[in-house]
C-alpha cells in the first residue's frame, strides 16, 4: 500500500528525465570504437571546456574513471599512489588499482572534511633515493566532495596547496570529482577552478546530475591518449554509445542547476532528524547532498529495524553500521519528500508500533 | 557528392534501428549497481534461456565480456589458458589477460577454419605434475564464429570433442561467441546447443544484431557471481543500464532473423568481387558475414589507394595489410547496396583514374 | 688511520664465523631444484622443529620471504591484506605485494610498541557480503620484533589474540619473524609458542644469526608447497643451496645464545648516548638490539654530520631523517665497541671540531 | 650395489669443486644489499668484461635471471614480448612474466635449431598505430643455445639479423644466454661477439660452469639500475652473496676450459646410443653437451622402465615424454662414465632382464 518511494540511498538511483530519453531516442551515433561518435565527441568536447582541460573520454563508470586515471599515470610498474585511507578509490573500488592494476596504495588518514593533512601527504611521499627498497611515488588522489566524510568539499585553496605539493615533488594529482559538479554549486566556485590544480579528474554524470549511465575523465591530450587505450583493454571501448552520451549532455545542461535545491533539501532533513529524540546528525556540517547520522543507542530502532520501517512506507536509506545509516538528496527527491520523509521518521522513533511491531 | 554510405568495415557499425529508439525511450530502469535494473534483468534472463545456461550478465562490451570470463575462470594466481594463436582475444584485445589479469596464454594455431587441432590443444595442457616449472591450465578457448580466418563456424562435433577434452582434463571451456548467432544461423543449430559444451560464453549484441551497446556472458550461477565482482572491479557496472538492455532485447528478437540475409549478401558480393580481375577471394569458403579478399600484385590498385577509391564513393572497408582487405555485412547493408558496391570495385579496378588519379 | 669498523647500520652486515664458512667448505650438497637438497632439507627440518610447523622452506631474502607468504594466502584475484601502516612489508619492500603480487594492502595504525590495536584490525577486516565493491580479507600480517618501532617485542597474549580474530574472520595469519629469536630471547618464550597462532612465518637467518645469506618460511604442508611453487616462479630456486643452508645452521645453533648480549649492548649503548648532551633517546623502551635517537635542535650536529664525523672514526650508523639515526647491535659488536662509540659520540658532540670542523 | 652416480638429468647437478669450496671459505663479503659486496662486484665486473656490456648483476638463478630482464625492459603497462614457442622462459618458468609481470607474450614457432624465421618475428611484432587493440611490442627474447631444440647455438649471424630487426622497430633484443659459454665454446666466437647485439642477456654459472647457484644479468648501466630494484621487488637481493660469487668467479676461471670435454662427450654418448637397437638419436646435430634421444616403439622398454633400469644402476636422465629422454653431459660426467653408461644402456635394450623383470 506504498504510495510513493523515496529513494535516499544513493544519487545513483534516479531515472532518465523525459528530455534525457528524448535526446537518447534521436542521438546521431556512430561506431566509437572504430571512429569518434558524434555526440560522444560532443560530450567530451562540452566537459573539455567545463573543466578547463585539453581534452575528455566518455567510460562507463566513475570506477572505471578512476582505475584508468590511476592506472595512466601510474603506468611505469612498481609505483604508489599517495590517498586518503577513507577515500572511494581505497574502500569502494574493489582494491581495482591494486589487483587489476599493480598500484601500491600508501593511505594518510583523512580528517572529517574529506581533506588529508598536507604534513602527512608530504611524508607518505617516498624518497626516490631509496627506491631501491620503497616503490617510486607517481600520484596523489583527493576526492571532491568527500563521499564518507558526508559530502564535504574541498576548498579551491586545499586543492592548490595539494596541486604545489605535487608539482614539488614531480607527483601528478587526480582528484576523483564523482560529485564535482556538488562541489562547485556549494562552494560558488566553477569547476574548472576547483581542478586547476588536477592533472586529471573523473567526473561522475550518473550521480546528481542524474544521467542514466557513465562518467567523463579529463586532463591532458596525452593522458587521454593514454586512457582511451585502457579504456580498451578494460573492456569499456563501446560502440553507439551516442545514445548514453545524448543524455549525459541534458544531465549537464538540465541538471547542474538543481544540484542546490538538493542541497537545501539535505540541510531540511538534517536538521529535521536531529530534532527528533533518538537520532544524532550534525546538520550544521551538511555542505551538499549526503550526511550520515547516527541512532542513538537509547532508541528504540537499530539501523537494520529502521530501515525496514521506512522501506515500508517506500523510503529507502542505506546502512552503514548497526546504528549508523547515510542519507543522499537527489533531483527526483522533492520537498514534500522530504516532509513525507520526516514524518515518517518521527512516527518510527517516536510513534506506536504498527502491526508487525515495527 | 556522395549519395550514400555502405559501411563495410565491420557489423559493429549499426545504427540502432527506430523499434530499439523506441524501446530505450520508454525502458523501466533502475540502478543495476544498486540492485537489478529489471531491463537488464529481461535481458539476462532471456539470453540465459537461449543459450541454455543458469545465469547471464551484461557487460559494456565484448573485450570485458571475454576478460571477465578469462579471468572468472582463473581466478587464481598462476593460471594458463590455452587459445587460438589468431583468435580475437589473442591478437585483438590488448593481451588485457596478462597485462590486466596476470594471466598465461599459450596458443595453438589457428586452422583456417577457425578450430585447432585436438591432439595439439591436448598438447599444450601442462602436466600439472610439473607445476613447479609450468603454470596450472585451467581454460580452453574457441571463437565461434572464427573472425580472423573470415567468419567460419565451428562445428558442433568439434565443439563437442573440445569439451570432451576440457573435462578431461579437469579444464573450462570458454567459447567467445560474439558471432555464435551468425554461426548458429549458418548451420542450422541453435545456440544452446553449440554452447552446450561450454562453461561459459560470451555474446555481443552489438555486431551482427545491431544494438548500439553491449554484450553477454552466460554461465552457471557461481561463475556469473565471479563475473559480477569482476564487472565491477574493472568498471564495467553501469547504473540504469535498462536504456541499453532494452535495445539489445529488440535486437535479439528483431534482428537474428536478419542474420541470413547477411551471410547471402557476403556470398554474393565475395563471388561478384572474385569475377573482377585483380581481386581474388575464395568465395566458396564464405560462410557467414565476414570475408576477406585479396589484391593481386598486377593490379593497379594496393589496398590502401583501393579503400580510398571506395571511400570517394561513400563505400567504407578495412585495411588488414598492404593487399588484404576485409569485408563485413550487416542489416544495414541492402541488396542494393551490394550490388552499387560491386558496381565501384568494379570501375576502380578495370575503369579509367578519375579526376583525382585513382 | 681508522683502527676498527663498528657497523651499527644493521644487523645484516654480519660476516660469516669461521665455524660458518667450515661448514659451508664441506657441505654435503645437491641440486635443490631437481630433488632436494641433503643440508636445505637438513635446516628446514630443524627450523620447522624450532617453530612448531609441519615444514619449511629456506628463501634467499626476507623480502621473498613475505612476499612468497602473502602471495600464497592471497592466491586468489582480488584478495587484501590487512597489515601495520608502520610495517617492514609495507614500507620496505617495493610494495611488491601489490606491485608483483596483485594484492590490496589495507593499513592499520601500527602503536609505538608494534601493536596495532585488536578493534582496528577487526574495523579494517571487509564485511565479505559487500563483496562487490570491496576487495576479499584474506590475511593478517604481524612483525615481532617490530623494526620501525625500535625492535619492540609483541607478546604471546597479543599474537594469540589476533590469532583469534583471524581464525574467527576465517583469515589467515602471517607473522614477519624476522627477527623472532630476538623477541624469544627478550621475552624468554620458545619461537614456537611466539608463532602458535600463526599459520605462517618468515624468519631471517642472515640478520641477528649472522648467517651470511638467506631467511626461512615455515608454516602448514600445503602452505609449504605453494610456497615451493612460488619460490621457483619468482626466482628464488636455488641449485647447491645446501652451501647457504650449512651456515644457516650453524647460526641457528651458535648464534641464538649472543642475542642476549646484543639486548645488553643495546640497552648499555642507548642510556650512554641518553647522557650525552643533544642526544634524546628513549633507553628505558629498549627491548632488543634495534633502538633510535633523536639529535636536539640546539646539538652542533645533524644526523648527517654525526654520521659523517663518526664514518672517520669507523663508526657506520644509518639515517632515518635530518635528526634521526637507527643503531643496531649484533654479535659482531662487542662491548669494547659500545665503550668505543660512547666515547666517540662524546667527542662528536661535546668536543672540540677536529680539523675538518666537524 | 651401485658403485657410482652419472647424473645427466642436467648440468644444474655438478658440486662445487675443491677450489670453489676454498674460495667460499676465504672470501671477503659484506653486506650486497646496504652497499656492494666486493666479491659481488668482481665478479659482475669480470662478467660485464666478458660480454662486452656495462654492468652486471648476480642473481640467484637464471629463471629471476630472465624474470628481471623481461620486466626491466617491458615496465610499462601493456607490453608484449616476442619468444620462442619452445622457449624456456615461455614453458619453463611458470608463465611468471605473465603471472608475476604482467607482461603478454606472443609466441613465434622455433625451428629446430633453435632459431625463429626472421620473418615471423617481423610479422608478430604489433604495428604500434593499433595500439588501441594490441599491447606494444618492446622486446624480442633469444635463447643460445637452445635448451629444447637439444642445445643448439644460434650463429652471430643469425643474432645480428635479430638484433637489426629489433633496432629497426625500437625494440629490446634479449638472450637468455644459460648456456652461452656453450655456445661460444661450440662455436669458437667469444661471448661478447655473440651477445653485441643484445640489449641485455641472463647467463647461468650453475649450469656447465659448475658453480653451486647463480646467474648474472647483464646490460646496459641503465638496465642494471632498474634490474637491481627488481631483484630486491622480488626478494633476490642477498647479504654477503660473494660467498656464492667467490665459487662462481673459479667457475667462469676454471670451467670454461671444460666444456669442449663435455661437448666431445655428449657426442661420443650420443653415437654410441644410436648404434644401439631401439634407441634414435641424431647424433650428428649435437652441437654442444645436450641431447634428445627416442625410444623406438618395438623396444623393450618405455622411457619410464629404462630410466628406472638406469636407475639401479646409478644413471639419471630426465624423462620427456613416453619415449624421449634428455641427456645433458657437465664436467663431473667423465670419458670413463660415458663408457660405463653406454654398456647400461645397451645392456638394458639388448641384454637379458634382471630379477626385478627390467
Amino acid at each position: 500500500m506504498v504510495t510513493r518511494t523515496v529513494d535516499l540511498r544513493s544519487d545513483t538511483v534516479t531515472k532518465p528525465t523525459e528530455t534525457m530519453r528524448a535526446a537518447m531516442a534521436t542521438a546521431d551515433v556512430d561506431d566509437d570504437v572504430l571512429c569518434h561518435d558524434p555526440t560522444a565527441l560532443r560530450l567530451e568536447t562540452e566537459m573539455a571546456r567545463i573543466t578547463g582541460k585539453e581534452a575528455a573520454l566518455f567510460v562507463p563508470s566513475g570506477t572505471m574513471g578512476n582505475l584508468i586515471s590511476v592506472l595512466a599515470h601510474c603506468d611505469i610498474r612498481g609505483s604508489e599512489v599517495v590517498l586518503g585511507n577513507n577515500s572511494h578509490i581505497h574502500i569502494y573500488e574493489n582494491g581495482g588499482i591494486s589487483t587489476i592494476g599493480g598500484v601500491h596504495p600508501r593511505t594518510v588518514k583523512n580528517n572529517e572534511d574529506g581533506t588529508m593533512d598536507i604534513d602527512l601527504i608530504e611524508a607518505a611521499i617516498r624518497d626516490p633515493r631509496g627506491a631501491l627498497v620503497y616503490p617510486i611515488t607517481r600520484l596523489i588522489c583527493l576526492e571532491n566532495t568527500h563521499a564518507n566524510s558526508g559530502g564535504k568539499c574541498l576548498s579551491v585553496e586545499y586543492t592548490d596547496q595539494v596541486g604545489e605539493l605535487a608539482k614539488k615533488h614531480g607527483l601528478k594529482l587526480h582528484i576523483d570529482g564523482a560529485r564535482i559538479f556538488n562541489a562547485s554549486v556549494a562552494l560558488g566556485i566553477p569547476v574548472h577552478r576547483l581542478l586547476q590544480a588536477a592533472d586529471s579528474a573523473s567526473i561522475c554524470l550518473s550521480k546528481g546530475l542524474g544521467a542514466p549511465v557513465g562518467s567523463v575523465i579529463v586532463g591532458s591530450n596525452s593522458f587521454i591518449a593514454k586512457a582511451k587505450i585502457l579504456r580498451k583493454t578494460l573492456g569499456g571501448g563501446m560502440r553507439q554509445v551516442g545514445i548514453l552520451c545524448a543524455a549525459a549532455i541534458v544531465a549537464v545542461q538540465e541538471n547542474v542547476g538543481k544540484l542546490e535545491g538538493d542541497h537545501k533539501n539535505a540541510k531540511v532533513l538534517a536538521e529535521g532528524l536531529n530534532k527528533i529524540k533518538g537520532i544524532r546528525v550534525d546538520a550544521a556540517s551538511v555542505e551538499t547532498n549526503i550526511f550520515y547520522f547516527d541512532i542513538e543507542e537509547s532508541s528504540k530502532h537499530t539501523a537494520e529495524s529502521l530501515s525496514k520501517y521506512l522501506q515500508q512506507r517506500g523510503i529507502l536509506v542505506m546502512l552503514e553500521g548497526p546504528s549508523r545509516v547515510r542519507i543522499v538528496l537527489h533531483h527526483q527527491i522533492s520537498e514534500s519528500d522530504v516532509q513525507y520523509t520526516l514524518s515518517c521518521f518521527q512516527q518510527a522513533l517516536t510513534g506506536v508500533p504498527d502491526q508487525n511491531g515495527i
